[in-house]
């Protein structure tokens, strides 16, 4: 989708040129840009991609910043390949964002002088981000401002707001009714001291309301707010989306519905007496627009944030399901795949996206992917987040007597499931080096797999377990080991998040029934890269053997797919990782062996035969 | 030192009733008396022991309220057991301090009502904890009095502050001279654009003048603050402890001495243009009360904690050498005491701790003990912070083919190191379930002292790579997993502490040159405990195999000493453990053989031999 707004080097250079001329008119000295929309989404409408309009640069995040004599894109290491080249030409240069070097608020802070005033278009900036630029221009008395919104002068046949109708997630995959989740919520603003409480973040308001929507990739979700206070909740929301038997469903639960665009109207008759209760980090400043001064805030992660995250028995019941539909898709997927392969087929990896999509969208209740497939071979799969496209992808082509290593990120939403698994596939025949690396990731990913963990612990804290085999080979990779992911809405969702890296809030504990990924990775540049991705469970510790020093979990793993044997060097695994390994094989054999049959059933059976 | 100052009980409930007289009389409603003093240290001179003077209670950390009609004594697990025999019968409730549970500002903040006032003399109250307490108060409208010392009015015979002479370290033990150390601690001044820094921590102090002194027990300091400017540096110390000598070679180091409680005169010459750095947590609001309100404060880590945590090659090859020492010591200790034992004599805690400093302090160079001596036998080891006194001790007592497990934690005080080492010794039969939760632990200690971890990583994330083992037998411990050790300096320093219920800011980044503690341990409440503990080195990965995922540290051990083998179920352990513990015992033999002669050596052959 995104990629229709990309256009010529030319016409990206005079898209400049016009901003820069608003500028001069409205007498600003800089325009920020970032990748976002009033819900601070991941992906987000063509609406919101000014960005993208503005630099030509597709990556999913990067920051442009325009002032009279310059314009630069922030972005990090994964896309700095892919931005040099897009951006080449433009007159934009590619700012390489990396820790300890400077973002595009100390650009600002350095560059600009006392007076100046740098615009960034409220709808699109969070309070906490507001937060970071106040910090720094207000000691250089420099002056934010955020009440317009500039490309609408300059951005000729901007993209309409998405239309899709709303429907409701399958009754039979629903545990909770929105009646009791919005009970909840008001649990924790009575918790918190609130009288209200505004969400923007969609998978918040898909969560509470039980439904769905198709306004962006990937996410099944819809734009809207919610205002809720102790007796009444409000959706905003395009009311064309909505049919009368959802909105009476709605009503039903409590909940009325409101235009999108009356969410800042509503938040006007709030007064000094009232606390709002809000994320700060998931509301735009401009949904506030119209909000008195003196109205009270409560700064915290949402109620339903964490609700959201803790998966019921019954909907992990529905996803263990969603992983053997998609487990046997997998099975259907690798059979053909090496079978043309050995039949001296020559495929790319845009095949392996379109076969991928083609196995998945014929299992029961499937929806579409969860995320555009990495699908990488060699030098591709060392970027994390390589996709491949029509205009640059390459065939899986080795040379006779050599190999390559092709990785494979993939994932759908089903009704009764997110799906999220990567797996490496050797091509041809590969080297000592492939599995050596190949295994010492192994060995990471099971580490992390088979671990214990205190009741509660911030996950961050665990993710020197995962990474300790490959620390030990002086090997790392710069990414996250693990996200939670959503049942049935976002492939990415919080509160928990399984990187080091990551501040270590209470927020961030572990609870039972929060479902994350596992996905330790190594990437050699210009050579290869591997990843093995499996969705966890967090469980508790069953019959433990011990009670004195607290309650334990563990992670049940839910993925169900063969980890390729023929990549491994059983001599670097331990007796307990070759264990592990054969156990999980011999799951996954159980698990998905009555739902596939022929050449899938005998690929299944071979790929997971004991090592 | 500490019990002198411990009383009857009468004379406690004695001096409570003479506080709240005070507190009626200066309309105060609370007070609050922590274990503190005017350099936020860990071990106290007796004058600012009123906390123990007015509860009672001996343990080192705890927090004291007492208002008209309550009085709470505050302190953390370790100490429960002691501080409710201590506290009975004087009117003074145990409140136990633990994670979730309300502290002493929840108690305040919860009992008191607005317009009431809280005192806390400003002396003994760093800056950290008044911004804890004015969070807490503000809010309900309490004032906070902090300009007097209330204990003065009723504590008759106060002892005296020390008098010990200062001296100088052994030049042949130090790397870097004072003025090129001050050099340093200036550059760090420059780079925080401070104009001026004061520096109250004491170890900071004696490691930037290369001199020690013997004001409080374990740790070779002297009472002192610094002032320091881009051309002045002001020790202010009692002048009656310095030599001529001594202020001639301050003098030559660019350093000039006032007395001891010159200090807040000296910062009121201070004004609105300057710059004052300084640690919020390390100093206290008494220091500063004749300062203007209108001098700049930069709060962060003193310079010094950084450069003093990192120790020269110099340093770590003169810690080596007190090892070695310390390890003879231990051979010696351990081969007389197993003799002993085997004569049939009877044993107790307290032996322990004498025959320890007994064969320490005919080392070379030899100071003090590092810190009070932990001899613990069964239930008693399962106190982690116990102590042996002549009132209170156990002897080292088995039934006929029984047996138990004895916990030494211990540690000295040489020129040219400080050393820390805990090992469990079987006395009797032991249990097979004594030797599961003995290799449990050794587990857990090897994989922290194999384990390799990115250059520069936070110290508390990588705790869990410790823990992982015990955690995966459902097992725990109560304490971090290690802490910063000074050079013949404080045995607990920062700024690096391996404990993941830390938080993680960059400051407490691991580098090279750093000594750290690795001591996991499991208790067993009313049956044993077990620690083991090594202190070990930051050190780069010697001829790295791979280059492209960034610098890897990983730690050598420099605490020379076997672990007892015949508490161990070898079928518990992997080869790579078998191979560490091996490894170490040859390494441990090599280092210590020139060292010992007679029995001692043959205890140290039989202990080092492989299993």
């Amino acid at each position: 989708m995104s990629t229709q707004l990309a256009t010529s080097k030319t016409d990206i250079q005079q898209r400049i040129t016009d901003l820069r001329a608003v500028l001069v008119k409205q007498d600003l000295t800089a325009i920020i840009v970032p990748s976002a929309d009033p819900h601070l989404s991941e992906y987000l409408p063509e609406y919101w991609q000014g960005r993208l309009w503005l630099s030509g640069f597709t990556g999913s995040v990067g920051t442009l910043v325009v002032t009279a004599n310059f314009a630069g894109l922030w972005t990090d290491s994964r896309y700095w390949v892919h931005a040099a080249d897009q951006l080449e030409g433009t007159g934009i240069d590619l700012q390489k964002l990396a820790p300890g070097k400077p973002n595009h608020i100390d650009w600002l802070s350095e560059h600009l002088a006392e007076g100046y005033s740098v615009a960034v278009d409220g709808n699109v900036l969070s309070i906490s981000e507001q937060d970071r630029l106040l910090d720094a221009f207000d000691a250089n008395e420099i002056t934010l401002i955020t009440d317009r919104d500039i490309l609408t002068d300059i951005w000729e046949n901007r993209p309409a707001l998405p239309t899709a109708k709303l429907y409701e997630h399958n009754g039979q995959f629903v545990a909770q009714s929105a009646a009791d989740k919005l009970t909840a919520v008001r649990k924790g603003m009575s918790v918190a001291g609130a009288s209200h409480h505004l969400l923007s973040s969609l998978d918040d308001i898909a969560w509470l309301t039980n439904l769905r929507g198709a306004d962006v990739d990937y996410n099944p979700v819809f734009l809207a707010h919610m205002l809720i206070d102790s007796d009444k909740a409000t959706l905003f929301v395009d009311n064309n989306k909505v049919s009368s038997a959802i909105e009476q469903g709605l009503k039903d639960s409590g909940i009325v519905i409101a235009e999108y665009d009356e969410i800042q109207q509503a938040l006007s008759t709030l007064t000094a007496d009232d606390l709002l209760l809000l994320d700060p980090s998931k509301v735009a400043i401009g949904t506030l627009s119209k909000m008195a001064d003196d109205v009270g805030f409560i700064e915290q992660m949402a109620p339903s944030t964490l609700l959201k995250s803790v998966k019921s028995d019954a909907d992990i019941e529905h996803v263990r399901e969603a992983m053997r539909q998609d487990g046997a898709a997998l099975c259907e997927f690798f059979a053909t795949f090496e079978k043309r392969l050995a039949n001296g087929e020559r495929l790319s990896e845009l095949d392996v996206d379109s076969m991928l999509i083609d196995v998945r969208s014929k299992q029961p209740h499937y929806v579409s992917p969860s995320f555009p497939t990495i699908a990488g071979f060699n030098e591709n799969g060392a970027l994390p987040h390589y996709r491949a496209t029509p205009e640059n992808f390459s065939y899986l082509d080795v040379a006779e007597g050599e190999g390559g290593l092709l990785l494979i990120d993939s994932g759908a939403q089903y009704q009764n499931g997110t799906t999220d698994i990567t797996r490496v596939v050797g091509i041809g025949q590969v080297s000592d080096a492939h599995q050596r690396d190949f295994t010492t990731v192994l060995k990471a990913h099971i580490a992390l797999a088979r671990a214990h963990f205190p009741d509660g612990i911030a996950s961050p804290l665990i993710d020197a377990i995962c990474r300790a085999p490959l620390w030990q080979a002086q090997m790392d990779y710069g990414h996250g080991t693990g996200h939670g992911v959503g049942y049935f809405l976002n492939v990415h969702e919080g509160p928990q998040v399984i990187a080091y890296s990551a501040s270590t809030p209470k927020e961030r504990a572990m609870k039972v029934g929060m479902i994350s990924s596992n996905e330790p990775g190594l990437y050699r540049e210009g050579k290869w890269g591997i990843r093995i991705e499996n969705l966890v469970v967090n469980q508790p510790v069953a019959n433990p053997s011990e009670t004195e020093f607290g309650d334990f979990l563990h992670f049940e793993t839910v993925t169900y797919c063969p980890i390729d044997t023929r990549l491994m060097d059983k001599s670097l695994l331990n007796q307990i990782e070759i264990d592990w390994l054969n156990d999980y094989h011999s799951k996954v054999y159980d698990e998905l062996k009555d739902y596939v049959k022929g050449a899938a059933l005998e690929w299944l059976n071979e790929r997971t035969q004991a090592i």
